[in-house]
């Protein structure tokens, strides 16, 4: 199988399982539920292809890498519907489509974020295939990794932050939390979907995720000052404008890409036990890096 | 021993569960952890104390009972902090002080209410000497009672009833969903913390709490036109001037004085199969009841 044809599989599934653990558009509140999935529509799906990469490690059920997955992505999805919001960043553009409280209101996009996060729980404690013992543990990692510890306290460090000259360990800090702590759990989460792995194996899994976490949010400052919003499917140039602190304005354009290329490498480096059986996160690391290449 | 002796331990044992499983406020990012403690602080604990009740039936253990209520807590906290925000209800008092929004900024407020859910997981899946079966099926049990086909779900029904008239029928699944489920998730959590109940157990416990969780919502909207705002802590004559539907607005005060009265005997009638170990429960049922005599 070659990546890209790896990849398509893996999205088909991702979609397949947003679709069977969202509730329908006929449960009421129908309302609620049609705007949850005019959230979830979109995007480029990276938590669940981490998640189902990661599970190839520990020979993970494509049942149980469903379930993981859809949760993964639902918190990803509540966070962006709540980030965009007037209190937050206050955008109007996400996925190349008006954000959910533009689209509907702000009620309405508070709910969807608050009931996505809830629908991931209910996922991960589905019939899915998943031990009792699998899904408290998948479980203990989603609800760490998008908390205050998590994702929602990067998000509070970056609002304390607007305006303010960040040190560049003080950005790195913020963006391990807002962003890597996820993409974090997704990878340990796809490899806890299969047979449990050491420690020694989920810390080398820790340093991929952390690797291409960082470069991630590197990539991500980059487009923002290169790319244009229909690229981007979002607003460009607005990091700039809200005079947020990013890497691009800290270390400045070229060693932004000085440092993804190195990233991309640390996350090779760190896959380099696992062997071939690691091909696929691999590959993801360089797509990552590729996207500013 | 009494009951008021019984909720006044019970009561303490919630408080230093949250004080336990709350991150403390020198852990980064500080602001956010005291927000989450501000908002927190207070309240009548009413789910804590019906899972505590709960657990006498199936024997649960303190550990396993002071997880679940944390839990309950935290969930039951975070939606009123959203509740509150000015896209949803806009009101400035809860439980006696300023809204987490008012007290703080919005962007904190919907942060706070996001990390607050998670927490609740987080708790749930802690070492808190629940087996993982049971740490699986109370998160399954309380994230279905928080999403969208439960608390989440009323609140979407809630802002759509706003200067309509809805029917009796209407009103009660509103309710059903926005504070009903929560409050059935309690009682049911409260019990499964100890040795599984069987299926017409479990389904006795459900009609007590439909009854208490109907009850206490009748209460509040009696409330809401007889007392005053110091009484209650949060803004008096609220749904008149917003609009809302309640049942003193569709079936008059008389009628619903009687009908939580009535709901108090269909509490007491759910209870009968367990006998004097259900003794805290019936208490509770009248202390909901006793609120409006």
């Amino acid at each position: 199988m070659t990546f890209d044809q790896w990849m398509r599989a893996s999205l088909d599934r991702v979609e397949t399982a947003l679709e069977h653990y969202l509730p329908g558009t006929d449960v009421a509140p129908t309302k609620l539920h049609e705007a949850m999935r005019y959230a979830v529509l979109g995007g480029k799906r990276v938590r669940p292809l981490l998640c189902h990469a990661a599970g190839e490690l520990t020979g993970a059920g494509s049942q149980q890498l469903e379930a993981a997955s859809a949760a993964l992505e639902m918190i990803h999805v509540y966070s962006l519907v709540h980030d965009d919001m007037p209190a937050m960043d206050n955008d109007d553009l996400r996925r190349g489509k008006p954000t959910v409280h533009v689209q509907y209101d702000e009620a309405t996009a508070l709910l969807v974020g608050d009931a996505l996060q809830s629908q991931a729980f209910v996922a991960l404690t589905a019939d899915n295939g998943l031990s009792a013992a699998q899904q408290a543990s998948l479980t203990r990692e989603l609800a760490l990794a998008s908390g205050s510890v998590g994702m929602a306290g990067g998000q509070a460090i970056d609002l304390e932050s607007v305006g303010r000259k960040l040190t560049r360990p003080e950005l790195e800090t913020m963006h391990r939390k807002k962003t890597g702590a996820l993409l974090c759990a997704a990878v340990r989460m796809g490899a806890l979907c299969g047979e449990e792995p050491d420690a020694a194996a989920m810390s080398a899994l820790d340093a991929y995720a952390a690797a291409v976490g960082l470069a991630f949010q590197v990539v991500d400052d980059i487009l923002d000052v290169t790319a244009d919003s229909a690229t981007l499917g979002k607003t460009a140039g607005k990091d700039a404008k809200d005079d947020k602190p990013t890497y691009v304005s800290i270390i400045g354009l070229d060693a932004s890409h000085e440092l993804v290329a190195q990233l991309g490498r640390d996350a090779h480096a760190a896959l380099a036990p696992f062997g071939p059986r690691a091909g696929w996160l691999g590959e993801l690391a360089d797509l990552v890096v590729n996207l500013v290449h």
